[in-house]
């Protein structure tokens, strides 16, 4: 490929990360007051909620701990880092050490789901924090919490789920990809065989369940025996999600060696933007119907920044991996598309929301949802790997 | 008012209810199989899911009773209000007797949820299912549902609300209009004084709380106490909610002969409309905020069809009750806005949801949330009331 071009990538990806991203996010996410992250900023960063969530409690410490340990010693993002440290570990667990999904600005505790997904993202925030600091206490508080992360995954029922299983037994998506990536990065830190035996696990039910070759997709619910449902549920595509669990499939091929698994990932990411990609008005849908029957959610059609962060990374790796062209086609189209149409010049950050037609639905630069997680990350995996193809390293299969 | 232009409303309105709408579901509503009510409908009215709403089987259990009770006997219409009301009975409580929110096309259970707007939409439906067939046992089971109904109201904390209530006490709108509704129709089965008694509360609690006239608004969440909350909940307006209230407090006015009630209701639709109705593009925003900060919900510049047919009515009565031309000009607005954007010529039935721009962003014709309430409750109602203008009644205060 042209390095005049990947070099233009790689500029342009790292000084949106730098200054559009984290300009903002250094300056407002820390809450000087009580310490953990703000939300809920308007256009120009103004807060127009104080209500603290707890998945972003986790996902920033990750994040400010990420930055610190690939990005430069910045000791603001340390300093960042340790507030949303303190922070969780005062405010966010419950009696029965279950995390909150929400809680006050000054840390009281608001709503309490029958979901593990924040202590997913504090297990992640702690593993990188580990890294920063070295301190014995966040490795031990990691491994604690995965502890508890495992017995909710292991234990069917433990918190009961929203469907009633007598009736109907599904399985889905995302807590199996979000094992996934917790284990991924649990067993950095911790020498203990259950990461990579969780890690076969969802593996063996990703790609033996929720993929399904003959229909091109990797679908969000099946049937607890692994079987297609045909309902809405069962139909439902996002296609964000699967180009997001593609690529955490690439990064185990790549720590494995194994050239079926990342083929198998590059051809998940191809089938989502076949499928995804908008041939009229451009962008990827955020949810579709497997055969196009209609999709319930009203939010289908909008463009949604971070499905475009996702199918940006996995293109990037199906790229190093094939060197065909097509992969870098493709991430052009999706990297044009989100250059053209998230920026807000004249104002911080960027859009997470547009509406079909690419103008934008809100113009809220933070709230539950929209934290510098999606967008960050992958403007930090970016930079390395084009780091990576303009020093000419290659994935080692 | 010109007679003409009323008569023109009044037949197209009608024409609409009864082809359009009642033309579709007297045919596919009813589950032929296993009874009860089919809700997912394609464009073309292929049935594209299968799980029932349970508030939908009240909710047109209620619709095809008053089809029957006001809009002749048609046989069908009967017999499809019975289908409903054996499907309730049989498949839709638990053993506590709380209403699921769904169960499977044959009765199975899904979903349990800790609300009790399933048991106000039954209500509904026994009480005018009641009035077709004179049936006591129907009229006992309307008021032994409103027991249950009227504990769980009545009992804090019975269902466990969904934010932590040592952190904050909010008090909802919803909650507090739908047992105005319920309590007004019960009033016309149940000869106690428990029914006006909930009115008089409700009426107070909307006026004296919901509404801030500071303000100029209907608001959705207050604190416990009545006070404003200035949070994205708090500042949350929903103006096609609070016109469906403002004409059920119209209605009680009428009842009481309450002048000053008739007119703050019509004050909150005048408020609605001037804050709701998009200059730019036309139709009734969904969600707004107070304050005009971000509203966090991605759907809250969609036109939804529901929001435009609660306007209408509170409309036609505003107009009845002052003569004031000011209210058919509104009028007149939304209907041309509602029979220009929502018919899907060559197809059944009508669009529910439009994006901004007014282009559809679905063409489904049925789900848990678009069945035959709303627009077939509301073009009942204007049939009438234009039935009552074009005969010169007036309402009587």
């Amino acid at each position: 490929m042209n390095a005049k071009k990947m070099e233009k990538y790689y500029k342009s990806i790292k000084k949106v990360l730098m200054d559009d991203f984290m300009g903002f996010w250094e300056e407002k996410h820390v809450d000087p007051i009580y310490g953990g992250y703000l939300c809920g900023f308007d256009r120009d960063g103004e807060l127009f909620f104080e209500d603290k969530s707890v998945w972003q409690q986790g996902r920033s410490l990750w994040m400010f701990s990420k930055l610190y340990n690939e990005f430069g010693k910045k000791q603001i993002w340390l300093d960042a880092a340790k507030s949303g440290y303190d922070f969780i570990n005062k405010y966010c667990f419950d009696e029965n050490m279950h995390m909150y999904f929400r809680v006050t600005r000054d840390g009281k505790p608001l709503v309490l789901r029958r979901y593990y997904f924040s202590e997913a993202f504090a297990i992640m925030g702690y593993v990188e924090y580990y890294k920063a600091t070295g301190l014995e206490e966040v490795r031990e508080k990691a491994i604690a919490l995965f502890d508890l992360f495992e017995k909710y995954y292991t234990t069917p029922g433990y918190f009961p789920p929203k469907v009633n299983p007598e009736t109907r037994k599904y399985k889905g998506h995302s807590i199996v990809m979000i094992m996934l990536n917790v284990s991924q990065m649990m067993r950095e830190i911790d020498d203990n065989p259950r990461y990579d035996a969780h890690i076969d696990n969802c593996i063996d039910t990703i790609v033996n369940q929720f993929i399904k070759p003959e229909k091109k997709a990797l679908l969000e619910t099946i049937n607890a025996d692994g079987s297609f449902v045909d309902t809405p549920d069962g139909r439902f595509i996002n296609p964000g999600h699967s180009m997001e669990t593609a690529w955490f499939l690439m990064r185990e091929a790549i720590h494995r060696k194994d050239r079926k698994l990342m083929e198998t990932a590059i051809q998940v990411t191809e089938w989502s933007l076949e499928r995804g990609w908008d041939k009229k008005m451009g962008g990827i849908f955020y949810f579709l119907d497997l055969d196009n029957k209609p999709v319930r959610s009203l939010e289908w059609d909008m463009k949604l920044f971070w499905v475009h962060c996702e199918a940006m990374i996995a293109l990037v790796y199906s790229y190093m991996y094939t060197k065909d062209k097509k992969y870098m086609d493709w991430f052009k189209k999706v990297y044009k598309y989100s250059f053209k149409h998230y920026p807000d010049p004249g104002h911080p950050e960027w859009y997470g929301h547009l509406h079909r037609d690419g103008t934008p639905i809100s113009q809220i630069k933070g709230s539950d949802w929209k934290g510098p997680f999606h967008n960050v990350r992958a403007f930090m995996v970016l930079t390395q790997l084009f780091e990576d193809i303009l020093a000419g390293k290659e994935l080692e299969f």
